[in-house]
Formats: structure tokens, C-alpha cells, sequence
């Protein structure tokens, strides 16, 4: 069986999606392609075989060819997108933001678990890097004991001009957020974002670097640096510190060169793409392979899940309410348990 | 178009193709599975949707539902295998050795030219790896300055009882011929296999290791240790001295741990699908991707060709005998340019 | 001119230091040794040619072969013992703390600046070792641009059972205090600790890690994690990131291995005086010089000075204060500029 | 005591040890200098208190200020300056080469084997160095059974127009001669010295890099690069083989940075005093330290000894020869056995 994928925005990422799907991952077709902005969507499928543009996304999720979705709009038009798939009952990967505000978040995990079958995954790509799988696999193991803190840092060169300090915290700390709830598996309790003097290279009144003190449910701790302004590269880099030793990810390394004027090293990871390649398309394999197999599971996920993408919102929620207030923020969430199938 | 496959020879390596080709590439279809065992082809070919046991490979060849060809069958019937490929037309993307012995694999460089299209790949895999790539492109840009030296290291935990100090050079020491032909765009003059004092966990007669000085064309040279019962595990290291600096991959780092007692450091990369899985996975879906282009251009690879196939079988067989004589042995190859299209 | 110099106090550190002293550094000789055991003061002399036991220190201090002064006795006497070196007109190299509280320690700059001649410096040897010294220099280089943000963490494998939570501060996170302040060049004006679940191999009760912000007055952040009872080794690493760059120090590596069952790395560095133990030795060779030079230049420390002590001092103090408090703490100084010589 | 020292040759490296004998060694006081240049001696007396100048070297060995001598001077007069400090009975750290030729060496190994005490230490100062005596150590543990190649590494970023192909054998390569017999603990059988060709940037008619093979008594191998026109920096690396495992030293870290243009790394460690800085401090302390204990012990060395300079003589020796015929070149030399005291 190969299955029919109907690519939902096809920007940066659902381009790159949609050429991954085609080029790169087996098992699956783009049959559908889809794009507030037609002559975009066209330029895409033109550029796959068997592939046809759907000018209303609506139409494109319940059309005949269209086995699952990948969802790469823009965050506002997720939640009705999301919504339409699970009434049309088609697995979906959506990225983030599930949706732009915690309760349309939750409304979705409701839905979903009323269907009784899993049909939403989120794109948090991370979880499918080798070594963000290997540190999690340490957790897991124990054998360095319980872990006690994460320090993680997250470093882009470089932001758009309308990026402001609270899309740092949703768009950037949403990655570390998510990375200190898979790493530790558990919730987070509360937010408190501390503001460093800003650097003198940030757009004024840009808060940038931010520094994150997430306290989890249990009562580790967990700081995570974003700085979106270095003028470097993508950096990003994790630490556990566990009751009986450490372990880091995220060191640059590879080709490492000796060379005038007396210095030796490496070249620092250019951007997401070199960093976290390989995750993406490992997302969209697995991802793939888990439609195939959802007829005998009745569960069409393998990745981060609705819960997961409403859990970052709230989240993400409080830090932006304590960038406002300067004060540690409490996360208010739902009991998980209070939603049987979540 | 999805290219229709069959795969020769199912041991591990083929095995590990069909699968890659089913699972993980795009634009593949594995229609046809051939092995001299037919209950291990029937087990394969079970797996893999589709495909059909055919259990002579020359009709396998030419079926009709084969666009091109993987061979991974045992060495020596390779050279029959591959000209029936290159009498039907058919691209192939064949395992080394090309054949067993330097005479047969001329024939086959000769063949090809004389069919004027290009349609025989060699399975050096490295050439597909990130870090090769990195290391060669670096040759490539002069930034360094002209390469002076290739220092190489190849070391394995194990090997079977049956591995001959022969096979060191056929099996292990190829896998440096190619690389240092890659990486430094010429061919090998002369090899001289120095036998140090073997290691006493070798098994009696083996030597191992062996540590290769290979001459260049240029007057370059390059070393290079192969130690197959080290019993840690698979590293492959290459250094490069440049004119103005030098270069280092295969260091292994990722996660990085500190743990009692006292030790900080992370694991060594346990066996050949742990470093190279994603080279093997490229240079199947780059070869893929050239098979299905081949129409426009008139040639079917994007890889190592026969005639890295035949120089490397020129260099291993006078390795061999270096191994013998405990001399310095030139190697013996025909001039490139005398065969047009080589 | 050789120094002729009294150590009062000799128990680990001091031993070490006049043992230092003895056989390390040029241009010294321990004349006199004081320690509130008789005993081991005799057993610390014995083995040092020419050096006498004084058993009051101050009869130490002003005695007539003494030129200069070490300090390593327990925190409460050194304020008494301070200022006797500073009425008697004697260079004093002055193990942490200054004095045990911040008033005193005050006094005491307050003393010397009246005395209008630098004689006291403070034991944070840090400031001598190479690493640092390259960190500092960055920052001052400007290479990076300005410094935002320190990354620090400081750890230990043991305690003794008496180390108690405002240990941690006193004890450990002291040299963090005075490295945020030697590498920003700028006091600390808040602190604050946050307390992360203890870790289970700590004694009942031990907040154990704890990880302390410092505002600096710029509005500079740094963190500070202190952990210590890892099981581990001794590990302090600092990283600092600037506007342009970031930099690390306090990597372990020198000699790494790979070995069964496939790791590779090394050793963490043991113990305080495997990673300092050449600060320590540097820091006393500088002293002993500026000890010798004073007469021209009427200064005779080399490093960090009384101000240092009392700084460390007041962010300590906070620093207990907030883990009490489990709050946000400013940090309660004088003007520096109204002691004129301080 | 205070051991008095006379240094004979106050070039770089004679005017560095008297340096540190004055400012950084304990126990020691540089009572003489000489040099064929009474001028420079002199400018280096100045700056120590207590020394004088003496312009015959002889007159400076037998003086009654003098209990032990560093000879600095060029290679061809050492023998004679040697001789003459074993006349007087004085301890004497000298200076790679012990002399320039083989025979001499011998004559002087022979000489002091005869006077029934050790009084000659040579100065391969890296046996002092931290990570060798690291390795060194882990070869005599056995952890990682026995050792079985060694690849060592030398590169100097320029040598001034003087040097010639045979320099590079006896002022570099000779270091990597006592390494091999340091780290493998036994004499080197034959050499042969592989000829790349030659960097670009290397004088005409210089053979640099060269390339060498140690053939050891015990038939393991070691390979050495040694490059001198690199254009970089001081690099000293070794790699050793080991039956159950593998390690190395030499490797550049400590501060790294990660800056723009997107790197990361450190910097190469620019020259030997950089690297080896240490080294030449505790060489000298440990020597003064013997020099004082030797009436108990009746030996007056506490390093490489005078048959170390012999064995480095005839391995460099037959490394000229080799050079020279492009062959390999057994190395010439007595049985230690024979000369009881050797």
C-alpha cells in the first residue's frame, strides 16, 4: 500500500515536506497539494509527478485520493484544519503550534480521544534525532539514576524583522519545552522567564537572549537558554545532570580541521535543515509507516501527539505571561487522566 | 516511474538493500529476489510486497519487470553476473569486488566503454558518507592547499575464523584504496604492507595488523592500519595533511557522557551500519534517482564506477603480494585513457 | 632577596601550600610554622630545613624572620589574624573567606585602604589558572563583543557529613561568585537560588544541587549550578557567551582512550588539585614575586585583593539568605569608590 | 641546600633554563653563566642576583660555586663539556644531542658506567610532560594489554633556512625516537624514512614531510610524521595501539569558541614552550631535586640517561642513512648489557 498525502502549505516547510514525501520516503505519494496562494501550490506540484493542487484545504482532506495530511499552514488555521481531519476520520501531522491558544488545544485532544483512535501527530522533529533518542534512552535506562536538571540551550543566527520577544518563547522555547517533557517525561509546573541585558545586536526592544527556569511536576528543575541573535549558526545543545553522572548532546563536531592562523575545529551547524535533517525525514518515514500500519493498531500516530502539542501551548502560555510579569508563572493544565484516550 | 529492482544474493548485505529499497527509499520497488538458497530468498521476498523469487539470476536479469539490478551475491559470480546486466542493458549497482581477480574486472571496464553508456555502479559506499564528503570537498576547494598525506586507520572487534591475511587486504584495506583514490583523485603506484608483531588475541598466522604505505601517482603517500581483532569495535578514522593545514574525521562523539569512575567520553561506534547506514542509504536512493534519470543522460550511475572497481582490485592484488614478499610492489594497471568511456 | 614566610594553619591547604612553598616555588623559604595543634605544626616543620614552630600567631605574624604571611587557618580567625599582618606592616596571602561575615570583611578593606598600601590578597587561585586567564582575556579583547551571559557549574563527588546547605554557598558557590566577577569585571547585585529536587545519594535535608542566578549590575545573567555529591569527580566548567560567540573552558580531555565494551573518552579530573594545582602553585610564585617587588611599587599583592573577599562575602551572605528565603536577594555593598585604596 | 647551578650557553633555550632555575625551580641558584659569547653572558647574569660570569667552560665546571651544570651549548662541544663534568664528579643535565656522533655517545655511556654513579641526565623533557607520562603509564598497567603500534605525530609551523632534510631526522624526529623507547620501553631495530613529496611551501630540495618507520626489537611498529613547514603551529600528537584498546595525547582543546563565520574549535598550541612549558619546569625541578638527594642514592638523575642520548644517536644515526639510500636501515648499536652501569 502506498499512501496518498495531501500536503496542506506549502511554505519553507511544507515544501520541504512535500519533496521529502516524494523524494526521500517510501512508501508514500503527494497526490494533493495545497496552498492559500494557488500559483505557489502549483510551482510545488508541478514538481511531482501525480500530483494535483486543491485550492480549499476542506476539499483536500476529504478528497478520495487523500489517504493523510500533513499540516504546514499557518498556526490560526490549524485548529479548523485538525478538526476537519478528525471528522473525516485521516491521520494528520501537524506542525506547531497544534493551535495559537491553549483551550482550541485542548477542544482537539478531547476530540480526538472521543473518536477512540489516534489520529494527530505534531511535528516536534526532535524526538526522532539520534541523539536526543539516545539521551532520552539514557533516562529511561537509569543508569545514571534519576535525572535531576536539563541545561539546554538554543542558538539561531539570526531572526526576521517582525520577530518580537514573545515569539521567541513560542516559536523557539516551544522546542525546549517539549525536549524537557520528553527528556524527563513528565509535565511542566511552572515558567519564570529571566531577561539577561539584551544583546546590542537584537532589533530594539527585542528581549533576546532569554533565560527559562521550568520547575517539572516533580521538582527537577530545568534552564534553557534562547538567544536568536548570535550572528553564528543553529546551535543547540542539551545537558542532563543525573544522580550519578551527566551526558551532553549537541557538540558540534565531524570533519575537524587544524589550519592558519593556530586554530583547530569545526564548522558550527548552519541551520535546522544540516541539524535536524535526518529527523525530518525519520518524522515522515515513521510517520508513514504508521498510517500503513494503523488498520491493525486502530492508531495512526508514532511521534508526539495532540497532548503534546497542547501541553507546549500552555506552556508556552505561561512563559509568555511571565516575560509580561517578570514573575515565575504557574502552568495551569488539565489532568491528563480526566481525558480517557488523551 | 518507480524503478522495479531485483536484488542478487540475500545474505546480510542484500538483505539489508532489499529492505533499505522497500522501507526506506523513494522511487524503488523490489520486484524481484534471487539467491542460490531459495528458502532464503522465499523468507526475503515474503516480506517485501510484491516481489516474486526468481531463482536464476540470469533470468532474474531479464525479466521483465526488472529495470535494474543490485548484486550482492557472493565475488566470484560477479563477473557473469555483471555482463549479463550490461548485455541486457540494464544498470547495476554491484557490491565489491567487481570480480575476483584484476584481469576479469578490465574485461568489464572494456565491456562498458565499448557499450558507450554508463551503467555499472561499485558499492564503495564511504563516498556516500557526510564526513568523506566533507573531507573530499575540502581536497577539492584548495583551501588547505594540495593534500601531502592521508593517514587512515580501518579497525574491526572481530572477524570470522575463516579471514585469511588476505582478506584483511581484499575485505578491509579496499575500503582505504578506494578512499584514498577518492579523496586525493588519483590512482595508487605502489603498496607496501608492513607486518608489525601481531596481536596475541589474533588468531595463530594472522597478521593483524597490517599497516599499508600506499604510493601515489603524484609521490603523495598515504598509510593506513588495519586491525580486525581489536575487540572494540568498528572506527574508521582519516587524516589529511595538507599543504596549510590539516583535517580530521571519523572522531566519535554525539552524546557525550561523565560517570563514575571518573570517566567522561561516549561509545564507540559498535559495527558498519552504525557509521555508514545512512551512506548506504544515499547511495542506494542516489542511484535510484540516476537510474531513473538515465534516459535523459545517458548513464545510470552517480557513484563509483567499474573502473574504481578494477583499480581496486589492481591495488589489493599487489597488497597480496606485498603480503608475500614483504616487499614494496608496484601496481599494475592499464592506462584509463586508452579506454575511451572507462 | 629570598621571602622568608610564615603559614599559619596547616592543615590540607596550608600543608600543601608550604609544602608548595618548600619545594615548588622559587625565591621562598618557610620560616615558621603555626597551627592550633602543636602536633601537626611539628610534624609539618620537621620536614622543611630551617623552619620553626611558633605556636601564637601572632608571635608568628611579627616574629622578625617573618616577611610575609599565609593564612590558611579556619574562616572565624582569620578577621583577628588579618589584621595583625596589616599592623605589622606584612604581605598576607589569605585563604576564602576573608572573614566569616560581611561586616568584618569590610572593616578589613577599610583597614588596608587607610594603611594606603595593598598588603592582603585573597586565595581564589582560579584567577591564575590558564583557562580562566584565556576566558578573561576574550572578554576583555573584545573579539566577541561584550559578554551576555556565564554558564557555570561547579561539582563535587563528596562532602563531608557536616557540609550543610549554606556550605554550598560558602564553600563552593563562592568561587563561582568571584569567577562571575573576575570574568564580567563587575559586582553581583541579586542572587538568587533556586532549589531543584535534591538528589537522592545527598544527606537528608541537603539541598543538593543548587542552582544560583546572579544579576550582575550591567543586567547581566549568570547561572550557577553547584552539585555535590555526584559520585563523580571534580568538575568545574564555565561558558560564556558574548554577543558575537561563545566559549567554553574546563572540557576534560588530555589522553583519550577507546576501549571494550566501545567507549572512548578519558578521566575527569579527580580532585581540586589535579584541575588547579598549577593555580595554586602560579598564584604562590606570583605573590612571593610581588612580595619581593613591593618595595618599588608599594603594592604587594598580585591577584585578588581584600575588596574581592568582601564582595565574595556580601554575595554569600545573600546568597544563604535567598536559599533560606527562597526568594530573589539584592546584594547589600558599599560604593567601592568611597574607600579610597580599597 | 641549595644546589648552585652553572649554565654553559645561554642561547634560547640555555637562557630559558636559567630563567626558570631563578624564578620558578626551588632549591636551586644559578651561580654561573657561560657562553662563547661573553656578551650575552653577561646581559643574562644581570638579571640574576648572585651569578657570575665565566668565559671558559671548564673553568666553570670545576668551580668551587658550581655543584651541577646545564649544558646548552651546540652539539659539538657537549662531549668534551660532558667528560669534563664527569671528571669533576658534577651532575650534569645536558642538552639534547649528548654528542653529535655515535661513537662518542658511547665513549661517554662507557665513561660514566665506569665511575659507578649516575651523573648524567639528558634533556628529552617530554618524559616530564603530563600526558605522556600518562600513556607511558597505561602501556605499564597492561589495562589494555600489550601495546602494538605506535603513529606519532610532529609538525613545527616553520625552521629557519639552515635546516636541512637531515635536521628534520636529528631535531625532530629524534624527540619521536625517545618517545618509541620511552613509551614502548625498548630500542629500536631498524628505520626507514618514507619520502612524500615534498609541501610546496618547504625550501627547494628539503624532504619535508618525512615519514618514518621504527621497526622495534620486539617487531612492533611505529610510524612518525614529522613536518616542519606547516605554516600552522607546534603539534605533537601519539597514538598508541594497544591489544585491547587505543589512546591518545596531543589533542588541542581546552578554551573553545564558537564565533562567526560559523565555527567552532580552539587554538593549536603555538610553540614547544606552550606545549611544553611545564615539562622544562618540572624536568629542572626534578633534576634539582635528585642533584640534592644524590649523596643518599648515589645517582644524580631522575630522567633519561646518558644511554638515552646514545640509543637516540644511532637511531637518528641510521635515519640520515636512510634519508640518504631510501632504504631501510638497521640501527647499530651495543649490547646495554655490556657495559654494567649503562
Amino acid at each position: 500500500m502506498t499512501v496518498k498525502v495531501a500536503v496542506l502549505g506549502v511554505g519553507m516547510m511544507g515544501a520541504n515536506h512535500a519533496d521529502q514525501l516524494t523524494n526521500l520516503v517510501a512508501g508514500a505519494d503527494v497526490t494533493v497539494i495545497n496552498d492559500f496562494d494557488d500559483e505557489r501550490a502549483n510551482a510545488i506540484a508541478d514538481a511531482i509527478p501525480g500530483a494535483r493542487v486543491v485550492s480549499d484545504p476542506f476539499d483536500a482532506i476529504v478528497a478520495e485520493d487523500v489517504d493523510a495530511v500533513v499540516i504546514a499552514t499557518p498556526g490560526p488555521v490549524h485548529e479548523k484544519q485538525v478538526l476537519a481531519c478528525l471528522e473525516a476520520g485521516k491521520p494528520v501531522l501537524c506542525e506547531k503550534p497544534l493551535t495559537t491558544d491553549v483551550e482550541s488545544s485542548l477542544e482537539i485532544v478531547k476530540a480526538e480521544a472521543a473518536l477512540g483512535k489516534q489520529l494527530i501527530q505534531i511535528g516536534f522533529m526532535r524526538r526522532f534525532d539520534d541523539e536526543y533518542m539516545k539521551l532520552r534512552a539514557l533516562v529511561e535506562s537509569g543508569e545514571l539514576g534519576a535525572p535531576i536538571m536539563l541545561h539546554l540551550a538554543h542558538r539561531n543566527p539570526a531572526v526576521p524583522d517582525h520577530f518580537d520577544s514573545a515569539m521567541i518563547v513560542k516559536d523557539c522555547l516551544v522546542h525546549e519545552v517539549d525536549c524537557a517533557r520528553f527528556l524527563l517525561g513528565e509535565e511542566i509546573k511552572s515558567v519564570h522567564i529571566l531577561k539577561p541585558r539584551p544583546n546590542s545586536n537584537a532589533r530594539d526592544g527585542l528581549q533576546d537572549p532569554q533565560f527559562a527556569i521550568f520547575e517539572m511536576e516533580s521538582g527537577r528543575m530545568v534552564d534553557a537558554e534562547a538567544f536568536v541573535t548570535t550572528g553564528i549558526a543553529y546551535e543547540v545543545r542539551s545537558e542532563a545532570i543525573f544522580e550519578r553522572g551527566s551526558a551532553q548532546i549537541g557538540l558540534d563536531v565531524n570533519l575537524v580541521r587544524k589550519s592558519a592562523p593556530g586554530i583547530w575545529g569545526g564548522t558550527v551547524t548552519p541551520g535546522f535543515k544540516e541539524r535536524f535533517g535526518r529527523a525530518y525525514h525519520d518524522q515522515l518515514q515513521r510517520w508513514v509507516n504508521a498510517v500503513k500500519s494503523g488498520d491493525e493498531t486502530g492508531n495512526y500516530v508514532d511521534g508526539p501527539r495532540a497532548w503534546d502539542g497542547y501541553a507546549a501551548a500552555a506552556v508556552c502560555d505561561a512563559g509568555v505571561r511571565s516575560l509580561t510579569t517578570s514573575t515565575r508563572v504557574e502552568v495551569d493544565m488539565v489532568d491528563r487522566a480526566s481525558i480517557p484516550g488523551a
